[in-house]
């Protein structure tokens, strides 16, 4: 999974020295890590009127929020509080703060300040998901893509025609975010069934280790031996009066009530592939709805929900087809799951999303790492 | 629960003799039946220019479809097929035809012939739902009520003012059809997620024993145990920015996701209640930007799933409230279970709504029998 190759990428070879700036997404499941550093073997000065140029990366992380201890060593042991921030010319007030957003950017403030005395400098978690989608969306050149038929179709996004759009943030809860511009921005939507229900319910139900677990059972699950189709119901017929095929989806987990088969009688993979299938498809109508009450054509999910997976992406698009007949695209962001983030590292104002043609390499590597510059004062 | 006394009441004491027409409204998880019964101490023949009028009444029982042959035996014993039909001057042509719709009457119209002899008249699904609401609401004056905060308030409907309007139909999936008059209609949307999910997701989880088990144990729970609150990832802190209270719930089930609990060390009641929320929510939520797509105000759900229930309507109208900002209404019905059937038992065309304004009594007794006169033609 793609999420994966992310996380081991960066774990497996962090560049620990030169790490300077870090900014967090405290979520109500998982904490999401951006951070920039530096390569010492270039040269990291280029002198400009205002400041310079540093090269560098954004590198990505996670840790689960239940296990927050493990984020809070890792700072520490990295040094991570801003280790060379004077050598580089960074200000020195930003020593002991860190930009972080979503809701335990306040629930665990304290913490912070007790055990690192770092005090986390809150930026709104709206906000944040809007900066960081429109950063990635017109950085990086492969950021957006659509799902069909199992295919990944990258997506060039015009500068000038990027807005108004729909950004579905998948997290534990799921938010809908109307985005007209740069900062202009409503939430007009939401639902509380989002990636914290699958895996809250998933773990519930098929004693999954993890999410991660989860979502590579539902790869190998049936869906159609607990959902009630059409077809169970109509005795194997359409119901084409009104445009449903056979197979349709009729009554999620339907089929439980008449068997008489207790949980443990089904198999996990076919219990987590009916559970996302239900979340993706749900998430998928209500987010249709709400693009069509604001006439909007493009509707980009994230969040950390998705993860790369090829049956969620598919199912979301089509339901996102379906119910728009061909009207509205549903498409993906491959830093899916650190919009926040990236919108809170934004919040540093180091990064001039375009100084110039060049200074931000958006070339995406495999592993997730963006390749950039940030401007600094001098 | 009132759905509980509407059977009761119809086992207790039916009149069996004089039992004559029935429609079936046999759907993925129950079957609903409505049947006309004369009374034989009273005179039922009024002569009239085309026919006559019987006195009478409607009567409603439901059945689970995985006991079909309950439902069989029902009919065979009681000997249902029309008795008494020529001698109230039905046509004979309808001796072995009952009138059936949902997707069971494709399903199970060889199980009909084949036991009991008797053909299935299909009425189409979506047709019976709106007939039969339309006949409710005219006819029944204390049919339709709004539920707030623990109180029902019966909605007077002016007849010239009923068009339009969404009906929510929650069987084991949900359809939601637009209604401009009698016989004009629109399925503009539904869902999977209905009561076939709260019933078989909550079977698997709560190993239940009934659809009203499980909803007296949601009764009895709380869902904030296991669902996650905004408070819960904002450290108890309500999130002003987009109106989120600490008590709104950021992600059903979520809670589950970072306790070290199994399944079986939650409280079944827990469980129930948190499912019923996060479905009752999901359905207010769908319904209400459709009724805003189609600018409709009133929105009236029906269908088996609420029973009645005070939980379920009440998560329902606050959804529909939250949402529309109080601009659209969520009503229910008495009868909201047996939409389908009494449609199907209207196709028969022997009850005129409106002859006059004495020949359909709409006095609606406590356990929801409809008083009424059928119109024979001689």
């Amino acid at each position: 999974m793609e999420g994966d190759r992310i996380e081991e990428a960066t774990l497996a070879n962090p560049p620990v020295d030169e790490i300077s700036h870090l900014a967090l997404d405290i979520g109500g499941s998982l904490i999401k890590m951006v951070y920039f550093s530096t390569e010492r073997e270039q040269p990291t000065d280029k002198p400009q009127k205002d400041g310079r140029l540093l090269n560098g990366r954004l590198y990505f992380l996670k840790f689960e929020t239940s296990k927050i201890n493990d984020c809070l060593d890792f700072i520490s042991s990295k040094q991570l509080r801003c280790r060379g921030v004077q050598h580089y010319g960074f200000p020195a007030s930003d020593k002991n703060i860190i930009k972080a957003t979503g809701g335990g950017a306040f629930k665990f403030a304290d913490l912070f300040k007790e055990k690192l005395d770092i005090s986390l400098d809150k930026v709104e978690e709206m906000s944040s998901l809007v900066s960081g989608a429109n950063f990635l969306l017109k950085a990086v050149p492969s950021e957006a893509f659509t799902y069909v038929n199992g295919q990944r179709n990258y997506v060039k996004i015009d500068h000038n025609d990027l807005y108004p759009y729909l950004l579905v943030n998948i997290g534990s809860g799921v938010s809908m975010i109307k985005v007209d511009g740069d900062g202009k921005y409503e939430r007009v939507s939401g639902t509380s069934v989002g990636g914290g229900t699958f895996w809250g319910l998933g773990k519930l139900l098929t004693k999954c280790k993890s999410f991660d677990d989860l979502l590579e059972m539902s790869h190998q699950g049936n869906n159609r031996v607990i959902d009630m189709l059409v077809g169970d119901i109509y005795g194997g017929m359409d119901y084409l009066k009104i445009g449903l095929s056979s197979t349709a989806i009729a009554s999620s987990f339907g089929k439980a009530i008449s068997e008489n088969k207790e949980l443990e009688e089904y198999k996990p993979e076919d219990v987590a592939r009916s559970l996302l299938r239900m979340i993706s498809n749900n998430i998928g109508q209500i987010a249709y709805l709400n693009a069509l009450r604001f006439g909007l054509k493009k509707i980009f999910f994230g969040g950390f929900f998705i993860r790369g997976h090829a049956y969620t992406m598919d199912t979301i698009s089509v339901a996102v087809d379906f119910w728009s007949k061909g009207e509205a695209k549903a498409m993906f962001l491959r830093h899916e799951g650190f919009l926040g983030a990236v919108g809170a590292f934004m919040n540093y104002k180091l990064v001039e999303e375009f100084p110039n043609s060049n200074s931000l390499v958006g070339d995406l590597t495999d592993n997730g790492i963006i390749e950039c510059r940030v401007h600094v004062s001098s």
